[in-house]
């Protein structure tokens, strides 16, 4: 490359798929510059169990900007519209608020462009969702997630509520059983039987937690024997699990579902699927004729057009893309390989891939609460093998060794002297 | 007391003096009731290095309840209103957000009471400083303070902004040249100087930190001598000191001052004093002709009556009371000794103060940035030995010993990695 002009590589996202880019791609290079709303990598899969006080916040993320790598370049922004053919982000300020002034849109031009805006919350346009429940997607939602459950006691502890009047504040509502609805359950459960429920002593007995899905059973994605599994699980804990439950509305204080009607709760978690982010309308690319909207790219990871063929210096991963006729889920550790194997390929002599991406399949896990889990992959195991083996995992989800310590020294605290919430 | 009922003790507040009453009053012995809208003890002498991610702001705040005082009862409510003669709380709940329905008022009795609402933001009616500015007086002021920094500096990395505007954006100002506004201004220097500096190098020399106080001097509360030297030390870091400074009103981006017209700003501190709690305009008991409101009570911690008569089970404490005749100023200091006393006191067989309370002046001390402070008590110093001496005092107002374990982990890891919001 000597003796020519670096190339721009521009990376629209900051979750898994980006993240690996933009801290390993070759600045000797590239120029490079990373444009998303967001100036941190949100450790999605530790959402639930910050919210839980297992550690703190912070700690469930990673910002993109490290001294040792100021050339990168960071912008808050959002990508608005991409000029795939002339090479030009169109971008608009996150920032906006600052200053009393609009801040002013903006261009970007650049060499090569990866693509990974990710998704957005899917409430399937149910009215009042969107006020009313909380999410689980980013730490601000986890810190929200943690004050109502704070806030929750706070309410049934009140002098003076009848015992009904406690048990309907006091009722936790899951919407959605796949792995981030089944695992919030658990960490709530734990949170509420192994902490709260000695704190709270006058409330033992009157927490409900009942899980909300369309589906017939939950955990849908994995084996029949697991999902089962899980479901004994759930229930011998006194989960309360209302499979084929359609909700119709939600309001502050109940969903109405089509099969019971009015349902209280004091909290809400809405932890469904995801939508196509709002800029893949926008992008002249293929995308699959049913089911999610997302970017088509070949094995390269290279974006193709609506006439199938592929975009040499645009790729596209993470949950907004799907490799064509192979159908990968939407997931951290999909999103993970693909920006590691993008980064390798582009850092190499070559500059742009020439070996296929391939999936390597490390299998799922889910939490279950009180020590039990399951894991699907070569083999398939639950119980407190599975709650270890997730618990290793989620070490393994983040990216320095300083929040490896720091969650680890947390635990630690948290076993000598309970949650920092909820202390001893 | 064995034979004979126990004595109901409410506690109106969860700041510096309420906190001792509320973990160590003897459960044995009296019904203990707090009641305040929030539910932990806020470690206000940290909020600023917490601000600046010296460590995490759930560190700078300590929860009440806890598992082995689950006796002890905390309401989330504001106390409306008090009838000291027939000794009855009128309580709002803090948690009416919640559920939708509003909750409802309700009463509490009791034989005891130990007042400590503390003050209120006092911004002397400025027009715009509730809306624009940010504050330093509980954790979620320190998480908004926080995210301004990081945002103020993601604006200005916005690529096409004209010096000038960088430099408007990059203006942080702070109103009040008092400790608290001095140490955000030292902690804030600190922050850029030591790590966001070099984590934005296209931002260096760009950066301005103005105080403004309506006073002619900083630090005023502190000897001449302390006060010139903290303002040459500010001077050498080219901090701009805007002493004499009457601002006239606030926009979302200037400040507009009487003596220098419009001020643009990216961050505006609001740290000047403090306004009596409403609560005390509907209290019956005596108050100082002029100054701040403040319930004066005799050397018991008894409040007055407004004929200066002592109310044998009414005690005021904290930063909304004052001992008549002795003028001991709103530090948590003279808090949390008095809390400590009239713990103390109520412990004792007797069940009410017998010895008067006497201040043990520890002296005061405030930070000014790059290891340099002043301390002024039974010596008088400054430099790097003001500094430990600030920073081992910091460790003090650390009521349990796994805070101040957390927080010297933290230390390390800044030392031996950097801030976690500016890493190496």
């Amino acid at each position: 490359m000597a003796g020519t002009a670096k190339q721009t590589v521009a990376i629209i996202g900051a979750g898994w798929g980006a993240y690996p880019l933009s801290q390993q791609l070759n600045l000797a290079r590239y120029n490079v510059k990373v444009i998303s709303p967001v100036r941190t990598l949100q450790y999605t899969p530790l959402l639930a169990s910050a919210a839980c006080g297992l550690f703190d916040l912070r700690l469930a993320e990673e910002p993109l900007r490290r001294q040792h790598r100021t050339q990168m370049e960071y912008y808050k922004a959002a990508a608005e519209d991409i000029d795939l053919q002339n090479k030009i982000i169109r971008c608009k300020p996150a920032v906006q608020e600052l200053n009393g002034q609009v801040a002013e849109m903006f261009e970007v031009p650049y060499d090569k462009i990866v693509l990974a805006p990710g998704c957005e919350v899917q409430t399937f346009g149910t009215p009042g969702a969107k006020e009313h429940a909380l999410f689980l997607r980013n730490t601000n939602d986890a810190r929200l997630l943690q004050q109502r459950m704070l806030q929750m006691l706070d309410a049934a502890s009140l002098p003076g509520l009848s015992e009904e009047r406690q048990r309907e504040i006091l009722h936790i509502r899951i919407v959605g059983g796949g792995a981030i609805g089944i695992e919030a359950t658990a960490e709530l459960y734990d949170l509420w039987h192994e902490s709260m429920r000695h704190l709270h002593p006058h409330l033992d007995g009157k927490v409900t937690i009942t899980i909300h899905d369309v589906a017939p059973s939950l955990l849908s994605t994995f084996d029949q024997s697991l999902s089962s599994y899980a479901m004994r699980s759930l229930e011998a804990k006194k989960v309360e699990m209302k499979t084929s439950s359609h909700i119709e509305k939600v309001e502050a204080d109940a969903i109405f579902t089509k099969e019971d009607g009015r349902l209280p709760y004091g909290l809400l978690l809405w932890a469904t699927g995801n939508k196509a982010s709002s800029l893949l309308d926008r992008l002249e690319v293929r995308k699959p004729e049913k089911g999610l909207p997302r970017i088509l790219t070949d094995k390269y990871l290279r974006a193709l057009r609506p006439d199938g063929t592929p975009m040499e210096d645009t790729f596209a991963l993470g949950d907004a893309a799907d490799i064509e006729g192979q159908s990968l889920p939407t997931l951290a550790e999909v999103a993970v390989q693909k920006g590691e194997y993008l980064t390798r390929e582009l850092n190499k002599a070559e500059g742009h891939p020439t070996t296929p991406f391939e999936f390597d399949n490390k299998g799922m896990m889910a939490y279950l609460g009180n020590r039990d889990g399951v894991v699907a992959g070569k083999a398939d195991y639950t119980g407190e093998s599975a709650w270890l083996a997730w618990r290793s995992g989620s070490l393994q989800w983040c990216r320095t060794w300083r929040r490896r310590v720091m969650i680890s020294i947390s635990w630690l605290f948290v076993w000598l002297n309970g949650r920092d919430i909820a202390r001893r």
